[in-house]
């Protein structure tokens, strides 16, 4: 593996699967190859269980890692190739990777859509520029678009819950929930995308009308604008607030009666309960949602760490 | 020791100011019983001394440490259980704390009161918290009413100053000092219950009337409304800001007579002077008297990682 | 060496470069010699290549490291002796210093000018109160007036640079750039220092009149208002804006025909171009000079690590 993008990166996600309970069964299987390697993590948005999980996984393969928050211990990046620097950005990708890809072995990189231009955001380019400059391996800890640890920790988990139960093809939910403010569709395509490759689920993805995620990513995917009619049935429900993709960046609909409750689960197959977290309680979901024993949010986050682990160990064994 | 939160988790006082001794004589005494082990240090305020001390306290152990500021890392917890988290606040206590207990061996948790709520604050509401929902052992690194680790370090600071010492049972004073803004009680309280629980001095607190401190940490202290009386052949005298705590967070004074200078001490018994730092140099106390040898502060404040290192030890040897 | 602070500490600035070219053949040559040693590093400004590359340096010779963002992790700190501390200073460096010296075993300090006061910048107060209160070495990670590490790496990459050349007394040209605000005169008044004592090149510097450097730093360079005659056949151009040091900190011209073109270079001897980063696009330089074979900029960012590690590898020997 060369770069950790999206599902694309990943030649089997079985084995992959594989590798990360490996290390969830024992964390120090390879506390030794990445011995005297340094992973560098910039944040240029902020970022609790993947900084820390993403540490950790590098550490427990015998890393030296080194965060940086690039905007506040640092400045801010300019990404256009052409620009005229006279305004707010400081220093230009350009001129910092290179020496990023020469003082680590290994970068990972977190940046947010700036919703302002679809173009840029959908075209990556900020992921991109630190892949075309840096000339190291990068990985996605978050990007305009994607978040492809997340959906990796997604399948982990569901894979897991999966183990001893009787279910052959799980049908997995994702359904659009409120949210007080506009959130990017990264975590949404992204589990979509990954979904789409693992082939294991009958997958429907339900949301209001106008929240329609870019079919380059959903493909097949069953799409219903009614919550209660999607729900039935399934094993999983993913809960994800997103703003709209066709009418970029704009929240459409505050529909209350979108957050997941105990009464909406009613005609699922006792459905575990996914989220990527934070979650806004009561918003998003009910409270006595989260705080069942059907709620996957805690294993989910942790698992973020054998998730991380087995892409960097990935990566470092190609490198 | 399952968590470090007051003076009350602690079995025997004199016991841990050996161990910390022990660990200043000697800080690689124990470089292996942390191995493998991960400390968090989650900060929602700022912190200097604390943030190093503790961090340098466990890399002495041979933990790794991971450093935190959660709202500038991260963002704005909600510790409230019944909260609809339409505001202000991105992640609940709830989701966070168990993934961060999946994370980490040991947490440290810094929060300062919110000066909103006395009932929250002297609930200890956003410590508790922690230890509620994080099934991992919590150490203080200042809360709400209580500053532990400072107090240690406080009472190292006095054991070893006593050590050559013919005085059997000194007289410490803590005392009111005015400040340019309303503080904290914590370092005041925490202090007089450690002093109170060693038993070995007697203790005067001195303060302008309304400055009263909670009795459940003053318990049988003299209290003394005339700093210069309360001063009388002190051979300690800890010099510390507070706001009310009746009146809550609210300065009711600002009588410069009460900043601590040479002429206060004339009539002690060549008081040692203690301040936990940071101090407002000219506001609490003078310089010449922070300057003078009598002056303990960068004993107080270098122990603070003998203090560490001996609450992470006991911590990690009962886990 | 004792400190770091200018070229002023080095005894034989050719023995420390041929030490950093032999850590770059091989970083981790020494990686013993600073076991159970800790570096701390403290930001009072931010900092991109300096914290990356000195972590990586110490880490290299096994130290541990901690970096500090004073005023963002912590507060606010007073240099003043006399200071009434009752305004934004919330410490004074008299009380932190000795602390942070018995924490660490050195110190790297980052301070920019204040730009209010004139003889306070040019005294260097504030890593000369690090100095004089922390009783440990201290390593400047770019103070009020110098940028040594910056400058030692600068000497480095021009050596390196001229091993397989025919030149034997380079040209070097320190030319005044554009920029959008006022900076330091740091880089630059090092950049003279280091070439000064250096002996190993012609050394000229071009400005737009009223930009006179302190001739401390400049001594016998030969000093051209016009760029165009001081680049006829130069080998290394340094590009580099800086603020007026006789109208102190004023910005005076905003000519932007001294902005480097590579029509500015048409009469240089092929010259390498150099610049300490992060550099403002198409305002110092234009952006294809920057991607040119010629320009040095990512070697000279790069070679500051192995900069920092003779550095404190001298340090930590001595000490």
């Amino acid at each position: 593996m060369k770069n950790f993008i999206s599902v694309n990166d990943v030649d089997n996600i079985d084995e992959l699967v594989s590798n990360a309970l490996a290390y969830k069964a024992n964390p120090l299987l390879h506390k030794h190859i990445g011995k005297n390697k340094r992973l560098g993590l910039l944040f240029l948005n902020p970022s609790l269980r993947t900084r820390l999980s993403t540490q950790i996984a590098a550490e427990n393969l015998g890393m030296n890692v080194i965060v940086l928050n690039v905007d506040k211990d640092g400045w801010k990046m300019e990404f256009d190739d052409e620009a005229i620097m006279n305004g707010t950005s400081v220093e230009h990708i350009k001129d910092a990777a290179p020496i990023l890809g020469n003082y680590f072995d290994v970068l990972g990189v977190r940046s947010f859509p700036s919703f302002t231009n679809k173009e840029e955001d959908y075209g990556e380019l900020v992921i991109n520029q630190f892949i075309k400059y840096s000339n190291i391996p990068i990985i996605s800890l978050e990007s305009a678009t994607l978040h492809p640890l997340q959906s990796f920790t997604d399948i982990i988990t569901i894979e897991e819950s999966l183990i001893h139960s009787r279910i052959v093809k799980p049908k997995v939910v994702l359904t659009w929930a409120p949210h007080i403010k506009p959130l990017p569709q990264c975590v949404s395509n992204s589990f979509a995308q990954w979904i789409n490759k693992w082939q294991k689920a009958e997958f429907v993805i339900a949301h209001p009308k106008g929240y329609e995620l870019d079919k380059q990513f959903t493909l097949n995917a069953e799409i219903v604008n009614n919550q209660k009619e999607a729900l039935q049935n399934a094993d999983f429900v993913y809960v994800k607030n997103w703003s709209s993709y066709n009418d970029y960046g704009r929240m459409l609909c505050d529909d209350a009666s979108w957050m997941l409750t105990e009464q909406s689960l009613q005609n699922t197959n006792n459905a575990k309960i996914m989220h990527c977290l934070p979650v806004r309680r009561n918003v998003e979901l009910s409270g006595p949602v989260l705080d069942s024993s059907n709620s996957l949010t805690t294993t989910q986050a942790s698992n973020r760490v054998w998730a991380a682990q087995a892409v960097i160990s990935k990566i470092l064994q190609n490198s």
